[in-house]
């Protein structure tokens, strides 16, 4: 029954490295998504900008275009005084030219006139009705003037074309998981279909004989599968295609006939249970009979999460998370995420994560990693991480968790108060 | 042209704290949905569990279920020696209860036999072929004993019925975001449907003269709405429904009209553009005209973002979002995602930030909150935040940003390498 296990203990970086050098996921598939949708998606090419963004020299504030030589020398001594000559409407190009001792109205967002190369701040001028009071300045037109109190530089509150975005400038890289600023820059680009890297798919399969799916009332000694929806959830949750194979009983040969079919259609195959050791073991086996390379990584200087199988069978990872319900969510941020992200070819991002004092002390052992579940809480101005006591096989300590306080490996525990790091569960 | 704005500014917390006072959402309506949709909704009301979980007292280890009396005083130096009389099958109940000297082999979460109160790890046990030497213990099928070289305490290894979960105790409060955990905790109890909050409906209106939908081709003057698409996957990201109802002309009564017509279907109306100093007078006039109370804030001191108002008609609210682009996410950011997490009753979560160094010096006025677009960069082994530099304007800005630095109202500038909170970016 105890049977041969964790050969060779990994650390969390080892098991990381060791999955990682062997395995290289291909190119993943694309397809061609609306921008309405795209949000939330991960591009699969670059977009190269059809255009200057903006095509024409804009302001940026409302106020009067000029040349920026009129107000050279401008002081509150010595104000430059400017004819009015027109205005620049919004969303067509001006009407006329500024020429030198004018100034034309701009709003924010209107095309600079031919000759202007600086905008004033309405702010920082002075309106005065009849035009302005020099002789030198301002052409037969001008019905008002401004006084302007000191220097607008070249350039001043203006976009140059181009500015935003160069044209060919790859804008976004593949591998940009869509936010709202992305859709946007987009849009403004004029593209509104994307390519989108396909929705992994992520095949899933719940094992154990006492285990019944949660719509059945389970007899004496059975339990409703935990593990099945929690994982299709947290698939959905990282972008991923959720496809629940079943639950699976404890028999070597249902197991592999279970794993095959459900490695045939998927980019990535979860098998949660087996806490027993025999169980574990027979993943492993399962694995090992599916296809080479097989397992890769069986055991991880972990709490929870000590049993976990890396495997990898014909270019397909399949990952064996050990039963209870809390463990295989740990296993699931700890090492599945990552996969799903380098399945979507999804450019690196940090984990949020957030430092809050420790609020009671823990004991860890050195040479493993604990990931603590804690609630966040604000307490007399600083953010303390409360650790949820209880055991690891229950679901609802999880539940009420904000995130995993991590102990690092080379960490033997934790004083109260101490500063720790929380991984923060994405919403 | 300048108009009276800005009356009264104020701080970001007085301007939420002014809007909060006079909104009072109503409770939101729930609809029934099934758990395999529900990861990343709301829950519309507590659930109560209507059992204990686990029902049975179950092991958590692969081991022996034993009494713990008969372990009490075990020692390297004085073993306990127990019968070995059976096995706990999984999915059923046990065959048999533990009697005085014996034990049963249970696997992990095997349910406890009667008799037994505590079960001995199998790696803290020594299997003895043919039963225990000592003669007091054992029945007349016992073919096989263990050794027990340290004391079990009572409960040792077991989870107790309904120590996860008691039977009416609510399990789950109204407001919670459904995570994964959540979705197994619920399909443990054999809850397969929830009430979920119904995504609220977020009426959004651009607004310019010059704004033409992205999938034109802009003229000459004219730019593509970036606003309309960017909030619009902000608005879904947050879980909630986007209902673009298009671009408004820059005259009062088209975009009161407009308003009007958003509002009478949605329960949060945002209008982006506006700024230019003549259309946010506009949009204000708009809130007020379309129903009391009317404009509650216009104007906060926040940098981007001082033209902010927030209004609130017959009970919706009505947030009018300065012009460029990343103003505007910046505002949303800011003010829209409170709000549409009001609308979902959604209990309250700390915003996922990380402390960084800031990689460069920057000013900033007091009196006045700044948001910066930062990058986040690993750098010898600290987190920098890298403040994008670029106008307001440019989009470009924000899609490279991983986050947005808070510099304090009370605060004047940061040095080069002081510490900082970023406000990351949801994924």
């Amino acid at each position: 029954m105890t049977a041969q296990q964790f050969l060779h203990i990994r650390s969390v970086d080892d098991a990381r490295a060791r999955f990682g050098a062997v395995w290289a996921p291909g190119a993943p598939r694309t397809e061609v998504v609306a921008l309405a949708h795209a949000g939330g998606r991960v591009l699969g090419r670059d977009v190269l900008s059809p255009e200057d963004l903006p095509p024409h020299p804009r302001s940026v504030v409302d106020g009067y275009a000029v040349r920026a030589t009129d107000t050279f020398g401008a002081s509150e001594g010595l104000p430059a005084y400017l004819a009015v000559v027109g205005e620049v409407p919004m969303g067509r190009l001006p009407g006329r030219a500024v020429g030198p001792g004018e100034a034309v109205w701009i709003p924010t967002g209107g095309v600079l006139p031919p000759g202007a190369d600086a905008v004033v701040m309405v702010e920082h001028t002075e309106l005065l009705p009849g035009g302005p009071p020099a002789a030198g300045a301002g052409g037969a037109s001008a019905v008002e003037g401004i006084e302007i109190r000191r220097p607008a530089a070249p350039g001043e509150n203006v976009i140059r074309p181009g500015e935003d975005i160069r044209r060919g400038h790859a804008v976004l890289r593949a591998g940009t998981f869509l936010r709202p600023q992305h859709v946007g820059l987009l849009a403004g680009l004029g593209i509104t279909r994307v390519d989108a890297t396909v929705p992994p798919r992520v095949a899933i399969l719940s094992t154990g004989d006492e285990v019944v799916s949660p719509e059945r009332n389970p007899e004496a000694g059975q339990v409703r599968d935990i593990n099945g929806p929690a994982l299709c959830a947290a698939v959905e949750a990282e972008g991923a295609q959720a496809v629940f194979c079943g639950i699976v009983p404890d028999r070597f040969e249902a197991l592999l006939e279970a794993t095959r079919a459900a490695r045939e259609n998927a980019d990535l195959v979860l098998i949660s249970g087996g806490s027993s050791v025999g169980l574990r073991d027979e993943v492993s086996r399962a694995i090992d009979a599916v296809g080479p390379p097989g397992v890769l990584v069986h055991g991880v200087a972990m709490k929870p999460g000590k049993p976990v199988v890396l495997g990898l069978c014909g270019g397909t990872p399949i990952v064996g998370l050990p039963g209870h319900p809390t463990t295989v969510l740990v296993v699931f941020h700890v090492f599945v995420r990552e996969i799903i992200g380098r399945l979507q070819a999804r450019a690196g991002e940090p984990t949020p994560v957030v430092q809050a004092r420790l609020a009671r002390r823990v004991a860890s052992a050195a040479g493993r990693t604990d990931y603590l579940r804690v609630r966040l809480e604000h307490r007399d101005g600083a953010l303390w991480a409360v650790p949820i006591l209880g055991k690891s096989g229950l679901i609802s300590t999880m539940a009420e968790a904000d995130g995993l306080a991590v102990v690092p490996e080379a960490v033997e525990g934790i004083e109260m108060g101490d500063v720790v790091t929380v991984e923060v569960f994405a919403r």
